[in-house]
Order: structure tokens, then C-alpha cells, then sequence
């Protein structure tokens, strides 16, 4: 069991990783509800509820479907039915959606209470339960709606990871990839190594601790540095903007790791384009996705124009100008460029 | 037109206050949506939308049965389908329900919007505009859903208390004496040898701006030092946990003002009860409450088991105790004690 303490100003939290550690985590004073998706609930919610010694327990159908704030007005309603005040507590325990959702309930009500984050999938070990993003989706877009809320402890149990289909990994396995390009060399040469070690599931409590331990350290420090995205944490979008357009045009049936890993094969071959990337990284890059059986090509049958035109409408966009995070180097990413339409369809023409 | 700074950490933001000052605003740069509801839109909407150059106005239905959460989330759809990106902003034109709502709004829009309050009422120009609480009510409970979100500016116009009926203005001077009262002596002295100019239109523009500027100076140097409610700021609910109670019974119908006067009544009597406050004190206050044509008496048949039962469901409480703020002298509140049932009692029933 590892600790790794993200300072915030004035506050910080600890995250604890280590594999079967819940049960021997420490219970806290103080009421808790957790939340649960419902695949999550069957499989794990009686162990987690436990460990955390409630028997208030919320959940809500498994799916991006239920990423609305509907759903986070729902446990808040649930709390108040409790009579849960200020000093009682949410706890997440389940993927991204489940996380983003949670946080956003912890974030509204009574103005702001502590929630934990139990991360159930990679992904949501190495990427969302850390950093303090929490947000739903509304029809007019995905997390157009959400806060800041930092949890106030998460907790890494590397034993979830044996029932995550492949799928999921893979979704978590391109989070990694992404946070080793833009901050950490090393952590890439340790991915290329031995790729095959990420999918043996004998393997997984030597592997995964300490390669998710890294990239929490990793994120931890850009958030500290920038809590609310004002600066350098938008380099942790590398790959997503154009990850993101294509999600959005495959109505978000496509999976995440997916989107994110073209998107690190387009902004690769910009950055090459425009003369700040080697092509011996963007070579890297592409092998290292492709032994993790991630796509380096548009993934579905997608037009240039209409990828271009869905870039645009990003909401790290500023004044309707399209801003993508490219790399200088393995393990260093540059702040955002604004980059132009012509480059941007080269690019996208370039993993067609 | 006088300008006070609120400084909160890093941040700092203006409130503006004079006599017919809207149309002599600087506009700013970026895109902004005005959000009214449908008494101030019929009244002031298009000049207010013409002094923040905006075509963009968002409105509903007036009264606090539009205080829910989905009033919000409509805002930001609204927001979201004119394409507003990260630096456009709100505009808050309006009484306490258009304030918490669109502040609110632009807490969770994108994780976090500018917006401007523009305080129609008395009630919000002295209370709900400075401070940076937004909120909305749900089925369980009052305030149950919000955030702490501060306002980039606030422009107090006090040409719009002309239309204000008097039942509006009597809700704001509840507010500006619970001010006095915790707060500062001379304003109270104030109060107490004019209080007649308080409701004579002709007198307002001399006699409001300078009364709304000492309370919205004092209200932010309490929010300056405690800007979400972790000590000090609690002793602005002077009055509010006794009043909060009688509203709750009155399901809603009673004014705010009403009830915080008659909140503020019970607090002196237990502070009498207790040794803390003068005999003296209680009087002048109850002087004051009466010459406003506030109530000093329980509004309402309401039984006294009752209403100590909806104190404890007050959100201030912590761990089901009730907490109370009484003061020590005219202009000097302390901070929250907790109290016990016996004395609630007896306090109610001395205002009976």
C-alpha cells in the first residue's frame, strides 16, 4: 500500500494504491451514501459498503446514458432524504461516469461536501479520479455541465482490475500512453518494454500499482500546479480534441482509449507536420499504440470536414479558434497552439 | 456612483452603487446572456440588456417556485445552443431567486462562468447579490442544491427601487437592520432617527445608496475573511435559524423580511435569557423592527414544539444540534453557539 499526497493550495488529499487494500483501509468518522453503477453494485457494492462501514448505498443504471445532472440531483435527493449534513460524505466507487457524477453531487450539495473516489477501471485510476473535473452531460453537449470539486482522499484497489473486460482496459491502457508522451519518457520506455505484461491478468498486482502510482504522481503535480485549467494542465488534453471529434461523431458509441489513441496518431503527425516532433516519435508512438492494440488510424468511416468542423466546437476552444496540445519530445508536451483548418485536414488525411 | 472591492484571495471584484447608473456602465468585452424572470422582464429588460449590449435574454416564470435546479440547467442549455464558450458570461437582473439561479447557472457551465449581478430588490441589493452563495430548492428541503460562486461584478442601481412594492422594500430593511444589528452600532443609530425616509419614494436616492454601500461594504469584509461559511461569515444568519423555522411552517408564504425580524425578536429574548444582551438592546431592536412595520411576534399560529423541531433541520446544524447566533451588544454579533431545547422553548414563547 502506497500513498501519494496531492497539494492544493491550502488543501491536499492523499491516494492510496496497493492491491486488496480496502478492507484494511481505515474507516472514518462521519456518515457516508455510496455510489455505485449497477454493474458495479452486483460485483463489489456489499465489499466497498463494508470497507466503508455504511449501509447507505445509491445506485443508477451502468452507462453513459445516465451521465445526466438528473442523476446527481438524484443522490443529492437521496441525501437529504438521510438528513446527510455538511460533514457527511460521498463516496464513488466505479469508472468515470460514476466518479464525474458523484463529484458533481459532492460539488452542489449543501454548496460542497467531501466525496472519496474508488476508482473501479483504469481509466478512471489513472485519469479521472484524480484532478477534481466533475460534470455531466446535457443535450446540447458531453460535460457541459460540472465543477471543480477535489475528493478528499481516493483509494486505488488494483483487485477491481481482474473483472474489467479488455475493452476497459484498453480505455485505461491509452490514458497511460498519453500521460507517458506528454510528461514522462520513462514511463514510456517501461510501456515498450513489456506490453504484454498489461494484459496478463497473473501479472496485474506487479504491473498495475506501480504504473498507476506514476501517473497519478504525474497528474497530482499538474493539478496542483493548476487546479482550474487557467495554464499547463490543458496538456493533459493531448489527444483529445481531435479524440473528441471523433466521439462525437460516432454519437459516443466509440470507445474513449479509442478516440483518445487516433487522436494522439493525428496530433502526432501535426506536430511532425509543423516541425516540432521528430518522425522517430511519432513512430514510437504509433508502435506502442499498436502493441496495445490501439487504433493509430480514424477509427470508422469518418469525413475530413466533418472531423475538422467538430474540433471546432470543442469547449477548450477560445473564440471559435481550434487549440490542440502537441509534443517536442517523448515526455514533453508544449502549452496549446491555435492551429489552422488546412493543417488540421492534412493531419487527419495522414491516419485516413 | 461609488465602487467597493471585495477581496477574496487572489480574486477581488466591484460592487457598484449610485442613482441611475446602468446606462453609464463601461461594457465589457465577451458575449453575455441576461437572465430575468417575468416581472423584471416586462419592466426593465430591454433597457438592462441595452446598457450590457447584449440581444440575449433568458427569462422565466417569477416567484420561488421557479427556484429549482432545472431553472439552472435550462439557463445553461439556453447557453450552450448560442454556442458560449468558457469567456462568455452571465447577467443576473433581478431579486434573490434570478441571483442564486443564474449564479448557480454559471457556477456549473463548462465547471465554471463569469456572471454580473444586477439587484432589482432592496433584498438583493443588501444580502443575496454580495457574498457569492447560489443555490436552488429541491423537494427535500430549501438551498439544499448550490454553490459558492462570486460574482465579476455587481452594479446596484437604486432607480430600480422605485417599482418595488412595499412589501419588497420591508423584506430588504429586515436584512439592512440584521446588518446594524451584528455589525455596526452607528448605522443602526442611523436607522433609528429616520426611519420615515426609508419608505418615502422621493428620499430614496438620497437615502439608499449610501445605506446599501455600508451594508454591502460590511457583507464583504465578512465574506472576505470566510468565504465559505467555515467560521466567522455564520454570524449572518443572525435572526435566520429562528426564521428559517417560521418560514418552513408557513410553507413558504411568509415574506423573508418577516421572518428574519421575528427571527432576530427570539434571538434577543434568548440572548436576554442567556446574560449575553442588554435588556436595553432587546428593546431598541424591537423599537426599530416596529417602527419598519416588521413583525416582533411569532407571524403566524404556529406551535412552539413545531417550530424548535424545524430549527433542527436547519443545514447550519451540525450532528442534529440546533446552533444559534446571538449578540453581545448592538453592532456585535458572536459567533454561533449551540442551543438547547429548553431555552428555544422559552424563547418562542416570549414572542407569542
Amino acid at each position: 500500500m502506497e500513498k501519494i499526497r496531492v497539494e492544493l493550495g491550502e488543501r491536499s488529499y492523499d491516494i492510496t494504491i496497493g492491491n486488496k487494500i480496502l478492507s484494511r483501509l481505515e474507516r472514518e468518522a462521519g456518515r457516508t451514501l455510496l455510489v455505485t453503477d449497477s454493474t458495479v453494485k452486483k460485483l463489489y457494492a456489499r465489499e466497498i459498503a463494508s470497507a466503508l462501514g455504511t449501509e447507505h448505498v445509491f445506485s443508477f443504471p451502468a452507462g453513459e446514458s445516465s451521465k445526466r445532472p438528473e442523476t446527481s440531483l438524484d443522490i443529492c435527493r437521496t441525501a437529504a432524504r438521510l438528513n446527510f449534513d455538511r460533514k457527511c460524505r460521498f463516496a464513488a466507487a466505479g469508472g468515470g461516469v460514476t466518479g464525474d457524477l458523484t463529484g458533481f453531487a459532492a460539488a452542489i450539495y449543501m454548496r460542497g461536501i467531501e466525496f472519496i473516489q474508488i476508482p473501479t477501471t483504469l481509466l478512471a485510476a489513472v485519469d479521472s479520479s484524480v484532478g477534481g473535473k466533475t460534470g455531466a452531460d446535457i443535450p446540447e453537449g458531453k460535460n457541459l455541465i460540472g465543477a471543480f470539486h477535489q475528493p478528499s482522499a481516493v483509494v486505488i484497489d488494483t483487485a477491481f482490475l481482474a473483472t474489467l473486460p479488455p475493452a476497459e482496459l484498453k480505455n485505461g491502457l491509452a490514458e497511460i500512453v498519453k500521460t507517458a508522451v506528454i510528461l514522462d519518457g520513462q514511463l514510456f520506455e517501461q510501456l515498450e518494454r513489456d506490453p504484454e505484461s498489461l494484459f496478463q491478468k497473473p501479472d496485474f498486482e506487479k504491473t498495475y500499482p506501480q504504473i498507476i502510482r506514476r501517473c497519478c504522481e504525474l497528474k497530482g503535480m499538474i493539478v496542483s500546479e493548476d487546479e482550474c485549467e487557467k495554464g499547463r494542465r490543458a496538456i493533459l488534453n493531448y489527444g483529445h480534441t481531435f479524440g473528441h471529434a471523433v466521439e462525437l461523431l460516432s454519437d459516443y458509441t466509440l470507445p474513449h482509449g479509442q478516440a483518445v489513441a487516433a487522436g494522439m496518431a493525428a496530433a502526432g503527425e501535426l506536430a511532425v507536420m509543423l516541425g516540432v516532433w521528430s518522425k522517430e516519435c511519432v513512430r514510437r508512438q504509433k508502435a506502442l499504440l499498436n502493441m496495445l492494440e490501439l487504433p493509430v488510424k480514424i477509427p470508422g468511416k469518418y469525413n475530413t470536414c466533418d472531423l475538422v468542423a467538430a474540433m471546432r466546437r470543442d469547449k477548450k476552444n477560445l473564440n471559435g479558434r481550434t487549440r490542440v496540445v502537441l509534443c517536442s519530445d517523448i515526455g514533453c508536451a508544449q502549452l496549446p497552439v491555435e492551429a489552422d483548418e488546412k493543417d488540421l485536414t492534412e493531419a487527419w488525411e495522414r491516419i485516413r
